[in-house]
């Protein structure tokens, strides 16, 4: 088999070998042994947020946005009011969701290459005394901007409404302190930057509040109190797990936690993005936010002005070489998105910014 | 790592190592690569039952059961009435899901011992003219009973009314050929008898009726036209896809070509079930079900009525002896379940046999 190319995506990412490794064995998914690293996991992840006191997390099979959907559908009661704060396309996927499963929800546009305004978001809940939840895209990897979460949990705190965040892909690389924040439900998954396989995603729910969600959802399958109640009381999944990857996550955690965490992983991605940054500087590549809108996690160019410039050539050419890149998610600009998340460090940086160099040469641009 | 234990299990199954040995690479899932696997596994579904002309399959997330909950929700309008025929654990999770989702549900109970009886089903229907769809558990794992597909699709085409078929467990093994039934919907997942892992499900739905599920659905994520529509225009998953486990259940089906398609499996798990219950009938362990109920995919036995006998032990001790059974699942009596399917073939169903043995010698039964 050829050698696999490197994903410079915000997932999935390329993930180590020992994680692989692990999901060379078959589990029943009803039996002790298989429970025992699904607790494993769940304490773990709790260790991650700093959580045991005042938290309780809750596996979903699924993609991600299946434990988006989850999350709303378990926390928001029906009778709830969702003000969405909206600067990306992940932002527009939670409120489709929340308004498809029948929640009243009010958008609160932004623009999608600036981080959320306090302000505003103020504002619109003054003015609009009948929403009880805020729904925040952590970091929106439709551009990569980071949103104010600790400044957004206060103001929700402080006036009262109730805050649940998609932490999809900061989870692990940002710091998410329990202790620090308050959230009632906080979202994210295992092929992100815990750099699991994806598969499953995780949604940790605020103790105090869980007695509220019984019979909330709308759905069954994506019903996280129930999820958590037959958790807690047999230790198993209600319907079958994908038993490998959870697996491959238990190991990924335990390489997190070598590392040294949080903060080792964040330190690891950022010179990922600063090699990226300086390298493309370089060819004359300009990111499209504001240095201080910049997370290590995915990173927005602006596409070359030149004529020359295709995608799709782009594309291809540094893949021959090896990397996968990701298109851009903007509806006005063109741009394309590098990831710097996953089991790769400086040495696949310089290695993807010589090939996007090579490949600009060819294109003669 | 010691031996992995054979899963004798509705699933997870026990896979092959070369099964397994496709999850070693990492996939982009925005990348033609993994489009293509995506699109020869649909190919390849819908050779399995013959439905290119009459029918699309479309993959989604999650475990089966999602994919359960999804098809409901996008086949079943918003005004239908779905009748769930009802012999077990499984039939009564369908009508809780499709209860949970607003739609209006009538249960048509059985006995769990006993399989669909069509008579009763055709006056249900007759009786209660706002019926619009039936709702059929194929293999109905919880005791493990088949129930009569073909000629309950017969009986829906005669009378007008949708079928919407969980056929999660005897997908792959059990004859089914759209060119003699005619269903709306039909489900069933990657980890049973395709032999893959799990961790998603896919939907086969008829195209006559494609265009009437838009907007149907409460969920986002469990949208089926959405994903399909989706996929046909991208050729990629509205969501992250688990590439892992696209590419072991390509690996798998590939196998399942190898061996001979459906009918080699079907002959490799009644060999099976031949073994299980030969073996077993000679320690005095009878079936639940009469002969002609019994399906070679779980066999559901009477606990010995030794008042030494005691679940726990007896799963513990086989499982000393590499093998995983599983528990009952009838709320009346003591049960106890022996799957004949996975990545397995005589040794293995002797080996357990034996294995059996010794432990209710151990327990002096």
């Amino acid at each position: 088999m050829d050698r696999d190319n490197i994903l410079l995506t915000p997932g999935p990412l390329t993930t180590t070998l020992r994680t692989k490794l692990a999901m060379l064995k078959d589990w029943g998914s009803w039996d002790t042994d298989f429970n025992a690293i699904t607790a494993k996991v769940r304490q773990q992840l709790l260790d991650i947020i700093d959580g045991h006191d005042d938290y309780v997390v809750v596996p979903l099979q699924g993609s991600g946005t299946f434990s988006v959907e989850a999350a709303i559908a378990t926390v928001l009661p029906r009778a709830g009011h969702l003000l969405v704060l909206d600067n990306g396309a992940y932002c527009k996927r939670m409120a489709k969701l929340a308004t498809m499963m029948g929640r009243r929800t009010t958008v609160l546009s932004s623009p999608e290459n600036e981080s959320i305004n306090l302000t505003r978001v103020e504002q619109a809940i003054i003015e609009n005394p009948s929403i009880t939840h805020i729904g925040l895209i952590h970091c929106e990897t439709g551009a990569g901007v980071v949103n104010p979460l600790l400044a957004i949990s206060e103001l929700c705190k402080r006036l009262g409404v109730g805050l649940i965040v998609d932490a999809m892909s900061s989870f692990g690389a940002l710091p998410i302190n329990a202790k620090d924040l308050t959230f009632d439900a906080l979202v994210s998954a295992s092929g992100k930057c815990l750099e699991g396989v994806p598969g499953m995603g995780f949604v940790f729910i605020r103790k105090a509040i869980l007695d509220t969600c019984e019979g909330n959802s709308h759905s069954l399958a994506l019903d996280l109190f129930d999820q958590y109640a037959y958790m807690e009381r047999t230790g198993q999944w209600r319907f079958t797990p994908p038993t490998h990857v959870v697996a491959a996550l238990a190991e990924a955690i335990q390489q997190f936690i070598e590392e040294g965490g949080q903060s080792a992983r964040l330190a690891r991605y950022t010179e990922n993005s600063k090699i990226l940054l300086e390298g493309l500087g370089e060819l004359g590549l300009k990111p499209f936010l504001k240095d201080e809108d910049i997370a290590p996690i995915i990173i927005t160019f602006l596409a070359p002005s030149s004529a020359n410039y295709d995608f799709k050539t782009f594309y291809n050419t540094v893949k021959a070489e090896g990397f996968l890149l990701y298109p851009g998610k903007l509806t006005d600009i063109e741009t394309f998105r590098v990831g710097c998340i996953g089991a790769i460090g400086a040495k696949e940086m310089h290695q993807v910014v010589s090939a996007m160099a090579l490949c600009l040469k060819q294109m003669n641009i």
